[in-house]
């Protein structure tokens, strides 16, 4: 049994961690840690836990967290780069679900997080946390950083695009749209019911922080920069992303094929039958990406669809995943939920 | 292994039920029959199960469902009357999510469901499968009629009242409300989207079907008539019932107790702790039915709180635990889903 | 040209408030305040009304409101006690839209609101204004203060059978169901979309602030003391508000009948033809109050149920309906919006 | 007075229709009829109508509509042209909010829409209902072809830039997003609530109706050819549509300019300051389409948002200003209705 920790386990994707964890055949819950709910037990602020979960939130100053052998971090961004090093360094592995270990460049993170980083030296060892691209790293990583909700919907849907030559990569457009629970659990007006409710929006037109996550990896993972427009639009659905990706092609292929080959044997990657049309709710609860691949009008402009759900795929069930890689376990191990439809 | 055959799996039952059976580990779906999808793979019209359910509807007139162990009908009412007596015959365990053989009064039942009853002597055979009060009755059954969902829920909230004598039981309320889910799969316009969204209404204020029902159980658990004035409610979500059960205190008790020794021991109904104000997601997905008991200003109103998920506890998660029942299962095996929340 | 000043026109009822008044014909909307807002146009924060309402939020401080013939508190609880005086003896008319003049019995407010009162003169002088109760005194009155939305419907779905003597009316039941807005528009994680959104819940079980204020304007129309059961829930709809109240008959009534004397001639209740079920959004965005009385299975338990539009009738219509006639002008004037729908 | 008729009242947009003829200060609704609904009062049906509209849907084949100055065909499609003819000979000014006139190429119409088209003559009079392009005409026709909602929305989004040379017009694309109303009040399983809630999906990818609708009335309006990839997606909401246009930029200019220049004086079109997001709810129930335009990280790939009600400027509300400008009325007459929010 692997003993996990979780810091910061108030929010959707630590409570999200804690129904997977909970499920989990080789993991032990051994501590969740969090400063204001300390002392509270966590079925009582998610009853939905309640005889499945039964510890209560620890003070975070009073949790040895060295105990565990797994620790992930659901924390607000600037956390654990303050708090990662001491466990690192004690050999428990860390995952981390917040955006402190996703960027190489230092200079861009302070600029897009607007904070000085606390540890850029893990930041060079950190491993971005991607397994369809990064794999075998992530094996053998000691600190993972888990990648964003929209990062990894949208990486999924260009990654066989931009690792082949065949559309126009300086001029990618993906129009990505989200359930709010991606907002994350925070009192705040505007993912209010009131006003997210009935109503539809783009926002962050003009920068949203997954921009420089996703050029960064696909950069690497195509060997080229790419030039990618990215608008993220606010949904009226609890999960679940659905990234729309447009781009041109410039020499033809076959490119249900193209997905196909790529993805045969990824586990939590799902391509399509040609023609269909992906809805959030297939993968509502369950770890899959699920892309279709279409040309509308035979015409010269490629359409990815990919959905996931921000949570699961977009958050938890990838840091589990992470986990089961880390470890040598199976990697679909504790993630065999069926999407819950209707 | 079980072998399950399912007969009618293209509703919202029926798909929970897939979901639920494809996890179960002793339980191999042999066969899910449809008239109008014949031919058509389970995956195709519900993607949330691809990698996990991979048959294909198949004709009903073509299907030996003889083979199976346990066939379960999610079909509409009036169809399981006319075909579970050769499959019973034959020693097949069956369960009928349907209305069916709900009733034990033929009359009733035909006033209610308008039509001539086609098995008049399977009803006296069927056993009305609620656990919590015929768990014995179920295990020796051969065929079951599975609760509606509204009548689970009430009679939960209600039971422990009615076996003692502590409220006028001629003059119980339940104010129900449930998702649209509970409506079914079909083409109606009532449950559109435009229709059934940011809205909420009243409906089959004149009488329910799960009114006898309810009336029936329980007058059979108490021993006893009962009044009992039954509202439904339509709620903007797809699933989800609460129901909210207003008794007068004729006697005085400890009702927090009462509840609490009621169900001591049950592993699928849930007691709050005092002041807990259930809501539906704290059982989305999973087969709880979690209950709570207010006494409102201290006055001579007790009011009871009750929510399930009206697919899984109100239907194919009954139906499950039903089945481990008749199989001599543990009760909860394949049905430990943690809630979805949020 | 009424003259009208808007006192914390940021919430809910503020711009609904906002709404209404821009398209009544004899108003000219003077001022609104807000501390958090000062300087900023209505309309960038509410952009619904660009091109129509062309002020800016002003500061408190410096804001003279007794240029204004008519002001309008949108304040949260405790605000108006403190700022009505002047205004009032300035010969402003003032319309309360919180609950600060709503409980004669300063003692019960002070309970209720966990504050001291701070005008308790006031409120001996403050009119109740429900105009189906108070019409007369509401035009003479210098101070109105505005019912709240659940007392609303409650209200109009009881009058006349508190006022005649038919049904047990010491055992009342309202089951009352609210859209989200109701809760306002704060940053609290309860009515988080993520939160409230494909949920349902009973909250305030223990007992509701309206309950005071149902009880002191129904007992002084029925020349009676009552007893009343209130459990309001939190539906995921933005506005509306569904109360379903169950009565006891104790002596029989054409109970329709009843209901349409009472309310013939109110331009704004609607009583509904027999067997009519009706939904809230029959009524999103108008003043209507929406009633029908059933009588389930010919019992002897009646059945009422009203709809509204919580921050319609329920709030800023209501208000505006007062100002109507504490202004001398037809009840209707600005008021006839047909309901949206879908 | 205008008398007005409405063809096929029963939809969501005749009922939209209605709400707004009802307040219009010029018109008496004469007609209302309906083939299935024939003797219903019209506020049986839709009880938000209650006090407001006073007659029954009548029979088609027994109603002379030639007594009408004006008629709206709100039809299914393959309707208005088996019937408008012999009203446009009568000297009745016929409005078409079906598809049956939009597109002048008869073989492009008859393969988008499978069938034959009855009245080829009268496309060729008909004028294309889209104000901000065809004001003039609209202002003479007898014969009126009301735009579809997306084809309002983007064409608006795209007007300026097509007809100037700022732009790769080869290869735009334009990722729009509906509320579920847009799909008609139709009984069909993919628009019930249980499917459609809490769930967002694209569809018709491989081509959409209004796709050559806005092609042809872009190409006019450009004087030239364009290529446009338009991908609609269903937004669990009721009503709205958020069009999000991608453009590559070739030419340097002030697009913020650009927008505010073409639509000045324009009464419901509403550019936004530089930096707005906006929201279908910023327009709910009202006339307008506001639009923002946003040159992302300062790249080469100009996003503009133009959000509208799909049944109000998309529909209904476009239907009674081309009216208003048929009969020589003030253009915003009858459309002055603020928007819904929250």
């Amino acid at each position: 049994m692997i003993k996990a920790g979780v810091v910061g386990g108030t929010g959707y994707t630590g409570v999200e961690l804690l129904r997977l964890l909970a499920a989990h055949p080789d993991v032990e819950i051994a501590a969740i840690t969090s400063r204001g709910e300390a002392g509270t037990p966590v079925d009582r602020l998610f009853p939905s836990l309640r005889k499945r979960v039964d510890i209560a939130f620890s003070d975070p100053a009073k949790t040895d967290l060295t105990a565990c052998q797994c620790v992930f971090f659901a924390t607000p961004n600037g956390v654990a780069m303050g708090q990662a090093k001491p466990l690192v360094d004690a050999g428990v592995k860390v995952i981390d679900l917040s955006a402190d270990f996703r960027l190489k460049d230092i200079a861009t993170w302070e600029r897009w997080y607007k904070t000085k980083h606390a540890a850029p030296d893990l930041v060079a060892e950190a491993v971005y946390g991607l397994p369809e691209i990064n794999r075998e790293a992530v094996r053998k990583a000691r600190l993972v950083a888990n990648p964003g909700c929209y990062a990894t919907a949208v990486q999924l849907a260009l990654l066989p695009l931009v690792e082949t030559d065949f559309v126009d990569r300086d001029h990618l457009v993906a129009d990505a749209k989200s359930g709010v629970s991606g907002a994350g659990r925070k009192a705040e007006i505007d993912i209010l019911f009131s006003e997210a409710g009935d109503n539809f929006k783009a926002y962050a037109v003009g920068g949203h922080r997954h921009h420089p996550e996703i050029v960064q990896s696909l950069r690497a993972a195509g060997g080229r920069d790419l030039g990618l427009t990215f608008v993220p639009h606010l949904v009226p659905m609890i999960r679940g992303i659905l990234a729309t990706v447009y781009a041109r092609v410039t020499r033809e292929a076959d490119f249900q094929q193209l997905f196909e080959k790529r993805y045969a044997g990824e586990p939590f990657v799902d391509v399509l039958p040609p023609g269909t049309q992906p809805e959030t709710r297939w993968v509502r609860g369950s770890n899959h990406c699920r892309i279709a691949v279409h040309r509308p009008m035979g015409g010269d402009t490629l359409v990815i669809l990919a959905v996931e759900d921000n949570l699961v795929k977009g958050a938890a069930g990838q840091a589990v995943q992470n986990m089961n890689l880390m470890f040598g376990l199976p990697e679909t191990r504790g993630l065999e939920q069926v999407a819950l439809l209707p």
